[in-house]
């Protein structure tokens, strides 16, 4: 019966943002544009460890790297729950769209093995 | 009971883009320094429409812009999933524990009411 | 008669970046690819200082958040500079052209005072 | 005798912003944070072309994506010499001094070949 009792994890981690930055008085900070700027920034500090390396040594990184990265990874997460929280996007119900539009963008029999945009098909 | 039926978003996320990856065959393509450099991209997508935008204006978009927005949210978070899933990155965990370290680094009673970095403290 | 020993402020640093790249062995690493990816990284480093402030405090930086900021721009122009050589790339002819263009999309009776795009005029 | 008449290339484009700003009224907007926003923007935008390609493809772009490239090259010259200018900063300068200091990190003895960073070596 666990399962009953379990909040799903984008709902977890969007009321615990919320509790924290009503903890802080942070709500004054986090306008939707602040937000996506640091989001953004998050994003670059996730890139940066992989920016001189092959494909190859990016899929094998070193212990130290892959401790970095998670918490680079984790705080990406954390702004993008909170961006959409204040702009009152279901983030869950998003992605899924996303992930049916991208299925007719890219349908499986022309998209098959090609990185090309669907437009150039 | 129909909770013990539910999986996780971000499980069902990671489980759908794998599917996804696998009917298409772009695992090819999907080499962690890829993923990393696309949610990148895709983070200056979604800071693209505030970038003139006040702090107020950013939290009153117009329709057209936010239905743009939550599309580039779920871009974030999609490539999010794929690059953690990738890496074997548990995405939930990995965002809980930095809650953790942040409530560590911006206790309440010094970080309230301020935007400054906790070493400024 | 100084003025006719001067080279040019973008050649001059052009040059003095392919001799810095030739001594360190380091052209195997700067590929377009990689250079525009550390050019991203560096362009976000550049915004970090300023993401949680007001317009008007990032018009008066701290003298410490100066330096930062001064030393960030110079590593954005580097990889600027790298990146166009690499891809042959005439950085003062492509900015006077598109100058140029803006001013065609942009033509003064329209866009004065507004900051809206120009397919939104 | 013609260099004497020359303007240097980050001075003449300086002043051909300051000149597009002030017709159209546009200094309001060009608070240093928003310059620094817009550039990592069109940093990304940069970046975007190369997300899908090996090392190798990005020496080798077809004609359509380097004309893309090169005006996103133009984009992020011109955010950064208009944000240089409103921060007060010269940017030849400050790109000189930067090579110097990059000079003492990365000596050519313990560079040679490697694209680890200086810290490492």
């Amino acid at each position: 019966m666990r399962a009953l009792l379990v909040t799903d994890s984008l709902i977890h981690l969007r009321d615990a943002l919320r509790e924290f930055a009503a903890a802080r008085d942070w709500d004054q900070f986090h306008s939707p544009r602040n937000l996506a700027t640091a989001l953004s920034v998050e994003a670059a500090e996730l890139l940066e460890p992989f920016q001189w390396l092959t494909d190859e040594q990016s899929r094998h990184l070193p212990p130290e790297t892959r401790v970095e990265v998670e918490q680079e990874l984790a705080d990406v997460l954390l702004y993008l729950v909170r961006l959409a929280d204040k702009l009152g996007v279901d983030l869950e119900q998003a992605a899924r769209a996303k992930i049916v539009r991208n299925g007719e963008k890219y349908p499986v029999e022309k998209a098959r093995g090609s990185s090309r945009k669907y437009d150039e098909l």
